[in-house]
């Protein structure tokens, strides 16, 4: 019943297969644990390789061990892992589509055959630092910086700065860091253990609990060479890679909302008020709609990305259309779904008020609803009104 | 710019050349008149004839001297015929959705030659009577009835009763109108001009006015058994009728919601305030992007519903769910449009309080949202809220 | 039952008698004529001399004939008389906020005898024309100009320039002009017939149609010394002005919502819908309790701002509140009683339409959302952010 | 800044004292600890007796050890409580708006003596367990049941039942319970440590976690005839203290509102984007002004509740209008503080998400939105539309 429009008739059946599969990954390993991760702040790091098992991890790229699906099937696969919880999800995005969408865009040959095949299976994991404490939604501002550590072709770098909401750093293989250096924006792996780096947990969370964000710090840092990603120069570097992740986010939050809608509704179904299943009152049954509806419009928006993009003809301004549009829906239709859920809504036994609650990273992170608005409304008139 | 997730690319040749052709008569047949034609209160009875000529009067409908074109045809033909104005559209819609879907679907071959090749040439009009006064949104409490005047095989009918809100019925040639009988709800054709039946347009409107509602009376209105649409029984007869209308407006509504946004998007692009742009302010970005994000899911599902129908796939919640958007959609975006137009939005040198205007019809019209809201809220929880 | 607050409790006898003289005006001499002014565009003329007699007319200032009651008696009237509608109401605004206010504060001895006693009795009738075509929310970008005429005592003034959405102005007696002179904005009196003014009533309107806006233009328009307000200088004369008549349309707007919430509640509980009266559904009273619940809030705050006014402590930013909450809520009452009304409530048999669409031009003139916003922005965050 | 409409105007002196001493409370002894107490999932009981000694506990019940303070009075300690934390809010509801006010109101002489003074002191801590596991909406269905164990007048009771959602009930010296018996809904002191009662904290929540919410079951728990309160008859016993708790809820949504408000405002004050500070931007200040405005108005609201009360004429569905709209857009209100805050606003560093989270259990207990608006609808319409 969540299906009203038959968007699945749009679906191959090797993308329903994706689904399928990704879909039962989420039943079975996902939430049976996620009350107890998300109470206890803890990230289930067992779970990466069977991510990368999966096939979910730099699920849209090609070679060096990666999947290679398509845009469509990435997007499947984080809306099914999103119905389960925006950490997990949040995981595979920072895994794939960030960390591993940089190296593989903009890495030499050599670091890609270092870190992908691993990264793909779960093995090694990748975080993404482009974002600073004082600075989220204007990277232009960075004040990481690397310079040079001695001349000619050996010299390495030094990094200085310190970052923030820096997914799974602190249990990152390898942090592709985003720096300012004499000569713009550069990217850098930098594996764990490297002397200088600290990446320390923000605690005291009240929303993706079972996922991790660090404050990141470069103290002093010295890096060969072979650091550099030498393809990336200026923020086209990370932004092509903030694109890939919010193009997964599109896809992911309508699955919070399917999650959330599906639980009310269940829930509705089987409660009695008066003598009556909650369903079947008028005022139960226009939440559920207007969330149902909702719901199959923004999946039918993610699916139009998706085609756009395995077509080679996505655009920014369309993602930043379907990264606004869906979080800020799905937030909505969870909030909803949580009324309909009465006391019971406020308790980890339910989904609704936990997606509710992730949402709000989802919302902030990869670009406010502002400042996707302000993109999109110079896109149409052809005016910036950022400053 | 208003095409931001590149819907067009979805659009066949066929269907890209219908809607420029459509849009070419709304620019300069529809928009150099509606001014004056809503200030008056006059429908513009001489488009009917070039309507037909247009393509647009029964298009979805095969044989008969009907255009037989597809169902996203004619969805496009509606949006581009509303972006001019909702009451032409409405036109169409009772000609060809409502009064010729009647005839083709339930009538005997003799009345389907007799009434559609002209109506579909737009020489004669068509009307269809269900809506009665105290009941709108329940059809299935009719009063109107058609007792059998005689008996055998040429015993005739006896129509006494009042219908509302009945599009066109003062110009009609003919009017379908449905009556309770003995043996449950009959469909009758009835030619203008029968003794007995009286259509008096409904006055003072401050919405529709470029279009006709009447109240229609029968007073013991003497019809041959040949007046009895043959193959409608029961109240699946004008419901069927309905949906085709119904699917009519998802589509149509979004015409009048673009062409707010585009009136909106052009005054705030010109006019100046403290020396620039309305456009340029985050506060007039911010309700653009708004207005056109709901425009782009909106017509996605209108596409959604128009290749499913095409498939023959097409169900009535479906329809429900996209009446219930995408008029609900329309009318806030046109409301908004009006307040970027300022106090020049007042006038009918704007189209946005037009459309605004005349949506509170088209919300009312074919189910409100009330209506569609319990018909999908029963379709998914299973239980009716009707009552 | 649309006191749940209890609000009347709050108010004294004297109070009460006035609301309930002006209801009574309201219900005899507006509601029976109200649905035909409209339709016909037609401002009701002869209402002017009854308003005089019935004490609304100048109706907080003393003196020079005035009534001379206090903040809260006006207020209260405001909402009887915008509960018949809108363009009434204004025509008093116009008269007493705006036209005899400015003489009443910045006039001579001399201007004041001339003027206000006749213009308290509706004998005369005022206009104030400051807005101007191409700078509705921004009067510092005046283009309207008045050089001097001569030189010393004795010097005269010439006039240039044009106006626009100048209520009244076409009926006037009397035009409180505003214009840029050498020496920074000035006011002055023009009466009607001055060679060279030519006020043009805007036609074509889709909101208040009782009522008047005219185009105004001054070509060459000689004045004599003592057409001067002499105590009025720079833009604090006009505001001054425009605050009392925001003041007034914060209760004005609670009037329209009230008018339509009645209509609305009214209809539901006489229209049946499946046996049921509409009143008795969920989905009814959610929408007419939410509606109470705003008119409450909105009368609850009107009466604070007159309680301040009456105290002489209201502020502009607290008037700013006030327009902007009270007449966005009033429209969006109004709107929503007419979804209860079904298709009859697009007529002007039921009030609700027409108080919506008239809300339109409240909304605009005066100050938008938009400027009060950002009024209350800086208010609050003392930082400016209007350019 | 967050008193635009002056409101403060409307407070006595002795009512600005109190604000004041509890508005200090609340800053030096709720907010240091509370991101700790709400991370930990931990009521600070040890703030019971210094509640009490701050005159809040039973705060507008006279004698008996109780502060006697008025209403206006206990409602602005409310909001300040509120500010702070929305489950310290609730301990001192269901201390005194429920748990005393049962015993002040139906309680025999010796039950008032043996109780109330140290209760009103926070030294013995009351519960008030009326909601069932499977009606939280519909007391009427309650079923737990007391049946007489013995006869004549030293017959005792036998307690069998199960409760849900009882605030404090496992820290709590006694627990009010309401239990159908054969005569009827009545309500019983049980002592806590009574056998056969067990209660336990419901964990695993997303909502006041400084807060404690408990099952209680009664399993064949012996009370003596002393545990019956007199006078309480029916469900008018209990709902008469769900009115006094809903009556302070009203109040405190607009401490939590405040408290998001300005955080919200601080921090956009202090944030720089794009060298300029947040609060200077439309999109920032448009947020801020509709917090501010609705805040505002809810304080008016919650005021004339209180003066109503004070007066002795309060009526249930005046309450429901309070605790409808306040709690509502409480919620909305710290959602969109939340929101300027960016990613920082996901930490307990900050109280929106805190205030919001919280906010969705003081939504649903004392009457959903639902509920009250059905309250209302029943007022205003007459028919009720419950079932």
């Amino acid at each position: 019943m969540s299906d009203v429009l038959a968007i699945d008739s749009l679906l191959s059946a090797d993308e329903l297969a994706v689904r399928e599969r990704v879909r039962d990954f989420t039943e079975q390993r996902i939430r049976p644990g996620i009350a107890g991760w998300y109470e206890d702040g803890v990230f289930p790091l067992e779970l990466a390789p069977e991510l990368g098992e999966l096939g979910v991890l730099g699920m849209h790229l090609k070679g060096y061990g990666c999947p290679g699906r398509s845009a469509v099937e990435y997007g499947l696969a984080a809306l099914e892992l999103e119905a389960g919880d925006s950490g997990i999800r949040t995981f595979v995005s920072v895994q794939g589509s960030l960390a591993m969408t940089a190296i593989h865009k903009w890495g030499s040959e050599e670091q890609k055959l270092q870190w992908l095949p691993r990264m793909a299976a779960g093995e090694l994991i990748g975080c993404f630092a482009l974002t600073e404490p004082t600075a989220g939604s204007d990277p232009g501002s960075m004040k990481t910086f690397a310079r040079r550590d001695g001349t000619g072709d050996d010299a390495g770098w030094i990094l200085d700065g310190a970052k923030r909401w820096i997914g799974l750093a602190s249990v990152a293989d390898v942090l592709v860091v985003w720096a300012m250096t004499d000569d713009g924006v550069h990217g850098f792996l930098v594996p764990a253990g490297t002397a200088g780096v600290t990446a320390t947990p923000i605690g005291q969370k009240l929303s993706m609990r079972a996922s991790i964000q660090c404050d990141v710090t470069f103290d002093g840092v010295r890096l060969g060479p072979e650091a550099l990603l030498p393809a990336a120069r200026g923020l086209r570097g990370p932004f092509s890679c903030l694109n890939e992740a919010r193009y997964g986010i599109a896809w992911g939050a309508m699955g919070a909302a399917r999650d959330s809608y599906q639980a009310a509704l269940k829930y509705a179904q089987e409660r009695l008020q008066f003598g009556r299943p909650l369903a079947g009152y008028q005022l139960t049954q226009e939440k559920l709609v207007n969330m149902l509806l909702e719901i199959q419009k923004g999946t039918l928006l993610a699916l139009q990305l998706g085609r756009l993009k395995d077509a080679g003809k996505l655009r920014p301004e369309q993602i930043s259309l379907g990264k606004l549009n869906n979080v800020r829906e799905a937030i909505t239709i969870a909030r909803e779904a949580r009324t309909i859920l009465g006391g019971n809504g406020i308790t980890l036994d339910y989904s609704p008020l936990r997606h509710a609650a992730n949402l709000e990273s989802v919302r902030t992170y990869e670009g406010t609803d502002e400042v996707h608005t302000l993109i999109l409304g110079q896109h149409i008139t052809g005016l910036a009104a950022f400053r």
